[in-house]
C-alpha cells in the first residue's frame, strides 16, 4: 500500500501541475526537492506570477522514522515508528473572481519496535474558498464532491462535508474560511471498508479534483475586475493566514516537528492585507460572502 | 495600584498618541470603545494611511471577572477571580528604513473567593524590528532601554534584554523577530523589589518608550526608498505576521479568552507578501539582516 499510494500521488502531481500549467498558459512549477534530516523528503512544485495563478504549490512528501514525541502525543501513541505520504496543494489565483482552493490526499503508517504495521489510514480532502460567492461553483464543487463519494458510499459525502464546515472554522472570528468541500481522516480498514477500498476512494477523490475546481477557473478567470475587488481579496486572504497559522493541524504539525518551512509555508497567500475593522457595506457582494461563511449552507 | 497603575496607562496612552501624531503630520488616531461580555473593556486607538506610519495602534484595556479555564491553566491556579490592564502598542511604518516597534506594559490581579488579592505582578517590555538594519538605531533603542533599566536595577537590562530575546524568536525560522529590547514577566514584590518600586520601574519604562523609538523615527523617515525596498519589508512583515499569529502567547491568549478580535490583531501589518523559498542576494542588505537575526547581539 505504501508503494501504491506513493506512486498515486507522484502520478496525480504530474496530472495536476500539467494541467495547472495548460491553464495559467505563462508560468510553469519549479520542482525543489528536499530531504528530512530523520527520514524520507519531498518534491515541491511551486509556480508563481502566472497569468492566472499569482501563486500556488503542489507538493509531495514522503516521510518515516522515529515519532517524535510532540506526534506521538498528538497521534495518542507511543509506537516506534511511522511512515506517511501525501500530496498538498494550495493554488491562489490572481483574479479575485476565482476562488482559492486547497487539497491534500494523505497514508500513514505506524510501526512496532518489529516493524510490523500496528496501524495504517488515509485521510484527506479538499474545500474552496471564495473572495466573491457565486453559489452555482459552490454548488459544481459540491456537486463533483458528491458523485465521487457516492460510488463509494452513499454515507460519505454528507458526513465529509460536515466534517470540513467544522474542521475549515476560524473560531475566533466565528466564520468558515470558505464554502468547504470534503474533509476525513483516520479512514481504517473496517467492518464496512477494507483498506483498498479506502485506497480506491482516496484515490477516485484525487483523481477527481480536476474536474471540481478547473471548470470554476475557466469560468470567472477573464472576469473584469478593479482595484476594490483585488483589495477584498487580499484582505480576505488575511483570514486564510490567520486560519493556516492560527488553527490549521497540519502547518502547525509541521512547524513543530521541524518540517521544511518553505513547503508548508507554500500554502500562504502572496500578497495580504490587515487592515482595522473593515466592514463592508451593507448589502454589497462583499457583505454577502461574509453572511455566508458565517453558518455552513447545504450547497446541493 | 489598579487605579493607580489604570491612571497611568490612560495618560501613557494620550501621550504617545499625540507625539506620534505630531511624527505623522497627517493622519490621526481613531478611537474604539469596547466592552468585554465578561467584565471590563478598552479603548483602542488606531492610526492608518498615515505619511509616516502605515498603520498602527496603541490600544489600552482593563478587564475583570471570573479567570476562563483556558487562562487557569495557563497560570497554574485554581483562583476564582482577576483583574488586568495594560497598554499595548505596535506601529508600522511606511518606510521600509523606518523600524517597527512594539510595547506592552501590563498589571495583574488575582483574588481568593473573598475578593482579596492572593498574586499580583506587572510585566511588560518593547522590542525593534527593522527591515534594513542601522546598528545605530538598534543601539540607541538599547542604550534608552538600559538607561532607564539601571535608574531601578543595574541587573535588569542584562537580565530583561536576554528574556526579550529569548521571547521573540521564530522557532520554525530559528531566528529572531527583530533586534529585541526589553522583556518582563511576573515581576511580584519581593525581598529586593517591593510593588511600588516595579511600579515605579514600569510606568519608567514606559514614560520613555518614545525617548527610545521617535529619534530613529525622526532620522529614518526621510530615506528614500524604491520598490525593491519595500518589497523586502512587506516579505520580512510576513515573519512578523508568523510569529504574532504561532507564538505569541498575549495574542494566542487573547484568541483563545475571545479577547476583541480587531483590538487583537492591529498588530498584524497592512500589507504583507509571501513568496516561496525567498534568498537575499549575497552581501546584500538584505542578507545582512537575516544574518544578524539569526543570534542574539549585544547592542551596547
Amino acid at each position: 500500500m505504501k508503494s501504491e499510494f506513493s506512486a498515486f500521488i507522484d502520478s496525480l502531481q504530474n496530472e495536476i501541475t500539467s494541467a495547472l500549467e495548460k491553464v495559467d498558459g505563462k508560468a510553469t512549477f519549479i520542482q525543489d526537492n528536499w530531504e528530512r534530516p530523520g527520514g524520507g523528503g519531498g518534491q515541491s512544485r511551486i509556480m508563481q506570477n502566472g497569468a492566472v495563478f499569482e501563486k500556488g504549490g503542489v507538493n509531495v512528501s514522503k516521510v518515516n522514522g522515529t515519532l517524535p514525541d510532540s506526534m506521538k502525543a498528538y497521534l495518542k501513541v507511543d509506537h516506534g515508528s511511522f511512515f506517511a505520504c501525501g500530496l498538498s496543494l494550495v493554488i491562489h489565483p490572481k483574479n479575485p473572481f476565482v476562488p482559492t482552493v486547497h487539497a491534500n490526499y494523505r497514508y500513514f503508517e505506524l510501526y512496532d519496535e518489529q516493524g510490523e504495521v500496528v496501524d495504517q489510514w488515509f485521510g484527506g480532502g479538499q474545500d474552496l474558498t471564495p473572495y466573491y460567492l457565486f453559489d452555482d461553483d459552490a454548488a459544481h464543487f459540491h456537486q463533483e464532491s458528491k458523485t465521487v463519494c457516492d460510488r463509494h458510499d452513499k454515507t460519505f459525502y454528507p458526513k465529509y462535508k460536515e466534517q470540513c464546515d467544522r474542521y475549515f472554522w476560524n473560531t475566533h472570528r466565528d466564520e468558515a474560511r470558505g464554502v468547504g468541500g470534503l474533509f476525513f481522516d483516520y479512514c481504517r480498514p473496517n467492518e464496512k471498508h477494507s483498506l483498498q477500498q479506502w485506497y480506491d476512494f482516496v484515490t477516485d477523490v484525487g483523481r477527481s479534483f480536476l474536474k471540481g475546481y478547473l471548470p470554476i477557473v475557466e469560468k470567472r478567470k477573464k472576469t473584469p475586475y478593479k482595484q476594490p475587488h483585488r483589495q477584498w481579496q487580499e484582505l480576505r486572504r488575511g483570514r486564510y493566514v490567520e486560519f493556516n497559522l492560527i488553527h490549521d493541524k497540519g502547518t502547525l504539525f509541521g512547524l513543530k516537528t521541524k518540517g521544511r518551512i518553505e513547503s508548508i509555508l507554500m500554502s500562504l497567500p502572496p500578497v495580504v492585507q490587515w487592515h482595522y475593522n473593515v466592514e463592508p457595506t451593507p448589502e454589497s457582494d462583499e457583505a454577502r460572502l461574509v453572511s455566508v461563511l458565517k453558518k455552513p449552507v447545504n450547497w446541493i
